[in-house]
């Protein structure tokens, strides 16, 4: 099961571990939701959600979520949308430590935190939610957009382009790409520097500047979750994750 | 005459031909605002916006134009701006197929489209309305922002800068430089690619929010053609056109 | 004293001379806010600020103000947002002429600015407010957006970052990086080439567009005098500017 792991001072490690793709099922996004949100008044001071050695997140379990029902669907997207909120209006800063693949879900999840370190390797991030015909929530485009600048989340996201560390650091969807085994080392070395300066009043309303936008975009969503089920129940979309899980499954 | 050519599948590729440089005057305008405004209820689902080998087009018409009074000015400013919010609005993506020179007019034209692909070789494009004394409308200002970031859109614009296809792409105007007799082709790919997402549903959902901000500024768009036709007929401007004409001339 | 150089064709050049390193006291940032502000009427069209070789400044003087009571330092910050806003409302173009250091108030300063040439050479500039706990003004974090884009500007300001002129270049928060004698000879440059195009009321109409962001921060800037005067007299930030002050003697 996921761990907590505590780091000197005061940063907290939420380390995916679900076996065998650490994917975003029910129990995940709400564990994630629950600590992210419970974490400050804990007394934690910034986080680092990390994954396993070569995999962050494979994103959404598709195979188990193809099984519910519209009412089944629709809290698994009250669920999704709540951790998706609770990164992108974290009280304290969250660093993605990607430890290896994370696609779709899995970039979705890294890019609403405040920075990113990649492993070096041959993973892959993605903006491939057109691939199975789903849609991206509107703030976690602005969170693509602030990333990458308005041209190219427009590019990568209509052309549901895959991309390994080297071009997710060109295009800034990662900040920093290091071995395997530094990836959280760096991650905590990030929430270090930050949490070392004399006046956190300071850094927080800094930060108050730097997620202005991604809050604005929270506070505005209008994505409801129907919009969501309407696409996940359509024919195409059914039919498209179904190829998904068959091609995955003639893989193994 | 301009060409309508049907690609596989229900992509309308605009073929821009009137020699000898594609200006854009009345007539030219006039059939791109139809073309593009009547492409999605004829079925069409994506358009490439093409020029003639070597020239994409050189822009307005200006040693016609020159000869127009006040009303024949408004007029055109009227049918200009149309097209202009044709291709920002379109329904349906479209892709610049830049197969030559595309400086000030035609610089413009590509900003507004989704995706921009350049032929190889020494062609100019430009922000350099300033040097003949013409405004940007604002929705077109925003696009450039969008494309190349706020400091470098203000850079160019403010400097009037003319820019081969490598200095493009490395500002983000382009995003791809290709092969002359390969521009059409890629263009394509562009659009086959999105076209064959299974839900196009979500992918104009997507692209609601690539487009939002552009949308946003010809919604707002105060730039009225007073402000327009105050420029051109000062004597500052004219002074600015006349000496272009008489070089372009002396040239020949 | 600061001088007061005219060059042709009607650019105003102001050069800070503060020895020894230029430090933004109450008299700088009185003149400075009054030149800018006065050089449209005088009939100049275009301002360069300027510092001396090594040293364009070092920013606030810390030393200096140590000694303020919160009265003082009340005066102190409202000359201070009345110099950046001077600077980010400036009717005509401002290009920053960066002649050496500028470190934290430099990069401030340089950021409000049009344009921003710096000198090659081992010369800093910095993000560095988190570290001795002071905040940023938010129009000044406006402009660190528009130059840098917003994961970068996020990403240099939290984690308070110094940097010499080729990373300022590479990040976009100077544009060019010229010999430490030809910076304000290219900065005139800068300012020659838009003040010879022949419409000056169309390159004002693009320049509000340019500065519409920044302008809009100014005009919304909620960040009163308050918050600055109570994170200065914070324990913290006290402790760190003194920390700070104690270091610079010892290497002297």
């Amino acid at each position: 099961m996921h761990q907590l792991i505590r780091h000197d001072p005061a940063i907290l490690e939420l380390r995916l571990d679900h076996p065998p793709v650490n994917a975003l099922d029910s129990a995940t996004l709400i564990w994630l939701t629950e600590q992210v949100r419970s974490a400050p008044e804990q007394g934690h001071r910034a986080i680092v959600l990390s994954g396993q050695p070569g995999m962050f997140t494979a994103g959404l379990d598709v195979p188990h979520l193809l099984q519910r029902d519209r009412e089944g669907m629709r809290q698994f997207f009250f669920e999704f949308f709540g951790t998706l909120r609770a990164l992108g209006e974290s009280a304290i800063p969250v660093v993605a430590a990607i430890t290896g693949h994370a696609p779709a879900g899995g970039t979705v999840l890294a890019a609403l935190c405040d920075h990113r370190v990649m492993a070096r390797g041959d993973f892959k991030m993605g903006f491939n939610e057109h691939r199975v015909g789903l849609p991206v929530p509107r703030p976690v485009y602005v969170a693509f957009e602030n990333l990458c600048g308005p041209r190219l989340a427009a590019e990568y996201s209509m052309q549901a382009r895959i991309l390994d560390g080297g071009e997710a650091l060109a295009i800034g969807l990662v900040d920093e790409v290091v071995e395997q085994d530094q990836v959280v080392a760096q991650a905590l070395a990030w929430c270090r520097t930050i949490l070392a300066f004399p006046s956190q009043s300071v850094v927080a309303e800094t930060r108050r500047y730097v997620r202005a936008r991604l809050h604005a975009a929270f506070r505005e969503e209008n994505t409801d979750a129907e919009t969501f089920l309407n696409e996940w129940f359509s024919a195409e979309t059914q039919g498209a994750m179904k190829a998904l899980i068959a091609k995955l499954k003639a893989k193994r």
